[in-house]
C-alpha cells in the first residue's frame, strides 16, 4: 500500500528557506512520495508568496503552515530530526545514515507525529534550530562536495522515508520459456543454420555427423543463454520459421509464409 | 569508501532537457554522489549554453558530452536503463524499483559501462529512446502525482545507486555486449527479416514508411532483452550475416559464404 496511513502523520518542516523554487520543489516532492504535510517556519516572505502564487504550485504548498519558530512549528511532534550536510565534530548530536533514520521514523509514525527539518540554502540549520532536534540525518555525499540543493535533499529523504525495505522485490511479471518451447526454437534455428550453409546439412533421417553433435550442443546453450520469456520465444519461432520457408523456397520476393 | 572507484564507469545521459536548472540540479546531485560523467544528447541548444555558463556551474557541467543520438551517446555501454514516470502496461520492457535496479547496476559497472538515461521535463523517454534500453527504472511515487522533478529524480536514483548495502560487487565474469555490438545484431537481424518477407521491405535510402519505426523499436527491443554477452553477440552476428547472405543470394545448394 503506498503512501501508508501513517504517512499522514509526518511533518517536514523548512526553515528560513529563500528560493521559491526550492519550497516549489520541496512541495513536488512530498506530493510525489504521499508526505502532505508542509511546514514553513520564517521563510523569507516574498520567496514564500511567490511559492504560493506560482502557476502549478500546489494545493499542499497552498495550505503550508506558517510559524515564527521552530519550537512552535515542532511542539505537536514526539520526535524531531534534523538534516545537515556536515558531519561536523562538534555537533552535539548522533547523525544517523538515511537507512537507519527512516527506520526509526517510520516505527515512530505508527503512533506519533515526527517532524523532519531543513535549514536554508545558505546556511542550514541554525545551532539554536538543531537544539530542537532529538538527532540528525545526513545523506552521504562526497567529501569535496557535501551540500545539496535544498528540493533534492528533501526528495532523496522522502524517497528514503517512502521505500519499504521489507517490500519483497515484485515478481517478475514475464513467463519464463519452457525448456519445450527452446527446444522448438533449438530445432528450427538448426534446420535454419543447415539451409542457410551456416552449418553443414545433414539429410534427415541419416545418421548425424560425428561433428553434428557438438554443433548442435553449442546452438542449444547458445538458445538456453538468451534468457526467453514465453512471448518473446513465440516471436523468435515465428522468424525462425520465416526465415527457414525463405532459405528453402528460394529468393521469391514475394513470398510470405503461410504457416 | 566513498565514492567508490567503479561510479566512473557510470554515464548519466540527459536526453532533450529543455530547463538550463535542471541541467544545473543533474549535474549537482551527480557531483554530490561521485558520479562525475554527464551526456547530453540533443539538448536545448539555448537551455544547455545558459546552464554551462551559469555562475557557479560545475566542471561536470562544462565537460558534458553532446551526442544527436541516444544511439551514440549508449554506444560503449553494456547495460543501457532508462528511467521512467509511467508503469504503463504497454510499454515492452521490464520495469524494475530503484533498489533492483540498483543493484544489477553495481554489479555491472563493476565491469563495464552503463547509460542511465533520464527523459525530458515535458515527455520523458520517447518509444525511440527506449528502445535502446534494456530495462527500465522507475521510482514508486503517487499514482495521483506520479511525475518527478527530473533534477530531483537524478538525486534519488544517484543516491540509491551509491547507497552502500553492504559489500563490494562481485563482477560478473562474462563480459556483456555493448550497446554498439547489439545495434549492430539489431541492424543485419532487420535486413534479414525483410531479406526473408517476415518484414515488408524498405529500399535502403528511402524514407521509411509509417509502419516501419514500431516494428524496428520492437526488434531492437527484442535483441536487447535477449542477455547476450559479448561472444554470444559476435556468434549471433555471424549467424545472421550468413542468413542474410543466403536470403539476398537466393536457393543455391552449393552457395556457401565467403565471410
Amino acid at each position: 500500500m503506498f503512501p501508508r496511513p501513517e504517512f499522514d502523520r509526518l511533518r517536514v518542516v523548512l526553515v528560513s528557506t529563500r528560493n521559491p523554487l526550492n519550497l516549489g520543489a520541496a512541495a513536488r516532492a512530498m506530493s510525489n512520495f504521499g508526505f502532505l504535510h508542509l511546514r514553513v517556519v520564517n521563510p523569507y516572505d516574498l520567496a514564500f508568496r511567490e511559492a504560493r502564487s506560482a502557476v502549478g504550485a500546489s494545493p499542499l504548498l497552498a495550505s503550508a503552515a506558517e510559524f515564527k519558530t521552530v519550537a512552535e512549528a515542532v511542539a505537536d511532534c514526539s520526535l524531531v530530526v534534523g538534516t545537515t550536510a556536515v558531519g561536523r565534530r562538534e555537533l552535539q548530536h548522533l547523525v544517523k545514515r538515511p537507512e537507519h533514520a527512516a527506520r526509526l521514523i517510520r516505527k515512530r509514525l505508527a503512533a506519533s507525529r515526527v517532524a523532519l527539518l531543513f535549514g536554508s540554502e545558505k546556511r542550514g540549520l541554525s545551532n539554536e534550530d538543531l537544539s530542537h532536534c532529538h538527532w540528525l540525518l545526513r545523506i552521504p555525499t562526497r567529501e569535496v562536495h557535501r551540500s545539496m540543493n535544498l528540493g533534492q535533499a528533501v526528495a532523496v529523504c522522502l524517497y528514503e522515508l517512502a521505500r519499504d525495505p521489507q517490500t519483497a522485490p515484485q515478481p517478475e511479471k514475464r513467463t519464463a520459456a519452457s525448456a519445450a518451447e527452446l527446444e522448438r526454437i533449438t530445432s528450427v534455428l538448426l534446420d535454419a543454420l543447415r539451409a542457410s550453409g551456416y552449418l553443414k546439412s545433414t539429410p534427415s533421417g541419416s545418421p548425424k555427423s560425428r561433428s553434428a553433435a557438438p554443433t548442435d550442443e553449442k546452438i542449444r546453450r547458445l538458445v538456453r543463454r538468451l534468457n526467453l520469456s514465453s512471448s518473446d520465444a513465440e516471436l523468435c519461432l515465428g522468424i525462425l520459421r520465416q526465415i527457414l520457408w525463405k532459405s528453402r523456397s528460394g529468393n521469391d520476393p514475394a513470398g510470405r509464409a503461410d504457416t
